[in-house]
């Protein structure tokens, strides 16, 4: 029996986390939740999976939640001392970080500190700040398990073999919702359109950061701290139906990939419950069915996101978490329809040229690197406002 | 430095194993090598590598090799007593197995007796008496490397995962030269068209069970002792690229695969040198360059063989050895325009058929069947004489 604490439990992957809890109730309990302002939600969730403890970020969401759940045994708190208080929970083995964003930082820095092992499926915090986060890890004795469809597959490609042999990894992009249209179709493209993502259901912002290939950016830092592998040795492979999620190439030119359907569930069960696996009850990948797989080369012109991100790789120290902050404002101002599609690589872009990289000494070097990245893409979205 | 033995060193998988040994000759070092009538070769074979032993199967061959070798200090032996001697040489760490069909049985066996790892590319012995050459192996602590590339992807996929966790195995077959054909045009095919292997270049016999599929029914015999998986849960796909080497899916429905360009360097590497790999200078497999990989199901009507291997693992005991042998003597009277390409199947089924099937507990009673399903074949081909 593992007891685990969920951050972001009223997501896409916090809802696949608890999932799993349902089908193994004699491997996991939830000792606490935490989501942003979903009260309405994790309601439910406390009546379902009874946590000790839970957090909202949102004051006015945890007010409304505490009257609610009057008749129900739970501590529930709020804002940001909340979450780190949730993270660190004395009774949990586990974290499973599935926060949306940068705000996951500080919670699953705390959860780390706290000597937790983490369940990653919140890329960004290793994005900002990867090289202190596999340190902490390190100092504290914590196991970094990636849930993210691409890291897991290279995690379990890795499993049995040695990381002095690798010679490459390769991340699989599905190319997102937006692949196949022309440089003048991207420019009139709506927030319902980039939402249709081909192979997965996920939530608004990483569909997003999947249309613009900004994710698999993200995806090749991560994997750079993840992995302790050079950029230079990260490949990234446009493979539309996304059933290999990964691969990696060792020097005598074998590879090893992991496939399955598009289900988060395999990678979150299998971080969870490592290095065992569950016998999920799910459709069994049949290849005579899919057919074929088709494989090219990503497209910089169209889709310039994927760049940045090796770029910001090469510039180091704050340089990602600019990137990823202005990323993640100039996501909210596409789907608020602020701006065009274009914009949101053309924010980024010009976010990083301002930018003063700085080395991460200390955690609040990043999230400084974060604020200002916020407020200049903020000016930037708001003088393109169509 | 690893002091190595190959068994049947002229072969395409012998000479491979030599590329090897050429490339990286601080790793390894030639002790014995074995042939079967081949002495121009390995003549050639002993000025350049060294070995203080060779042995060849013929007898006069061994004799020719003898008069050209007076000049090089070389024990020369001959017969099957010299092939078991050589595969027992007390200086040999791992024994290179690539004898062609049954005839690997005994000095395979010799080697695993006098406990030399195996790097074992010849599959009929695991076919004939697999279960017998796996408990062989546990006494005397013998471990079996597979060299085929389907199991080696097999073995690959497995290292780090855990065998209880496994749902099924999955060998990926090419469908071999003659995969389009229809069955009135398979009636009609000589031994120049089945020798063309779409993808892998390698000897004549193992091309030809390509194109009939048995191949494949063989290496499902092999992989259920190999891998102690029961035939139920062993899987066939075809996929006519052969990049994906074959998989494994674990109960949580991840599945983890080898993939790599077609080249016998690569498995025979991995085999020679585990659990690290060699840097093979060798061209990367470059998906965006196949383009596509695709996948359809076996076709049992126009190649019952691989049925036959089903058949052969449920009813146990000498059947795979009875099946093997009659294969190979059915291959050998079509190599020979004795039969044509449907008879192959349908001498092994009535040799089958025919076979009263008893427990394999010496490995006599294997080689007694064999030599019974020889002689049954062989009048069987007599009678389909064309």
């Amino acid at each position: 029996m593992k007891t685990i604490v969920i951050l972001g439990s009223t997501g896409s992957i916090g809802t696949n986390t608890l999932d799993i809890v349902s089908r193994f109730p004699d491997q996991f309990r939830v000792a606490g939740l935490t989501a942003g302002n979903n009260d309405d939600m994790l309601d439910d969730q406390i009546r379902r999976y009874k946590p000790r403890v839970v957090a909202l970020a949102n004051d006015a969401a945890a007010a409304r939640l505490r009257r609610r759940c009057s008749d129900v045994s739970v501590e529930i708190l709020s804002g940001q001392d909340g979450l780190a208080h949730v993270a660190a929970l004395p009774e949990a083995e586990l974290v499973v970080s599935a926060i949306v964003g940068g705000a996951g930082l500080v919670p699953t820095l705390a959860a780390i500190r706290s000597g937790k092992h983490i369940a990653l499926a919140n890329k960004e915090p290793m994005v900002m700040a990867g090289q202190l986060m596999q340190e902490e890890a390190r100092r504290h004795k914590v196991k970094i398990f990636p849930v993210d469809s691409e890291h897991s597959a290279i995690f379990q490609s890795l499993e049995g073999h040695r990381i002095e042999d690798v010679r490459r990894l390769i991340l699989t992009a599905s190319g997102g919702a937006l692949w196949t249209l022309t440089k003048a179709q991207l420019q009139e493209v709506t927030p319902e359109q980039a939402l249709q993502h081909p192979n997965w259901k996920m939530g608004a912002k990483i569909t997003i950061d999947s249309a613009t290939l900004m994710n698999k950016g993200l995806e090749v830092v991560e994997a750079r701290w993840l992995f302790d592998i050079p950029e230079s040795r990260i490949d990234v492979l446009v493979h539309r139906e996304s059933i290999i999620h990964s691969l990696v190439e060792y020097e005598d030119r074998s590879m090893i990939a992991q496939l399955g359907l598009p289900d988060m569930r395999t990678p979150i069960s299998y971080a969870m419950h490592y290095p065992e696996r569950l016998a999920l009850d799910l459709p069994s990948l049949d290849l005579t069915e899919v057919g074929k797989l088709s494989f090219c080369k990503p497209d910089h012109d169209r889709f310039p996101c994927l760049r940045l991100g090796y770029e910001s790789l090469r510039i180091g120290g704050t340089m990602p978490a600019a990137m990823n902050a202005a990323n993640e404002i100039a996501v909210e101002a596409f789907l608020n329809g602020g701006i065009k599609f274009p914009a949101i690589a053309d924010i980024i872009r010009q976010t990083m040229d301002a930018h003063q990289r700085r080395e991460i000494d200390r955690i609040e070097t990043a999230l400084e690197a974060d604020r200002w990245a916020r407020e200049k893409a903020e000016s930037l979205a708001g003088s393109l406002a169509r």
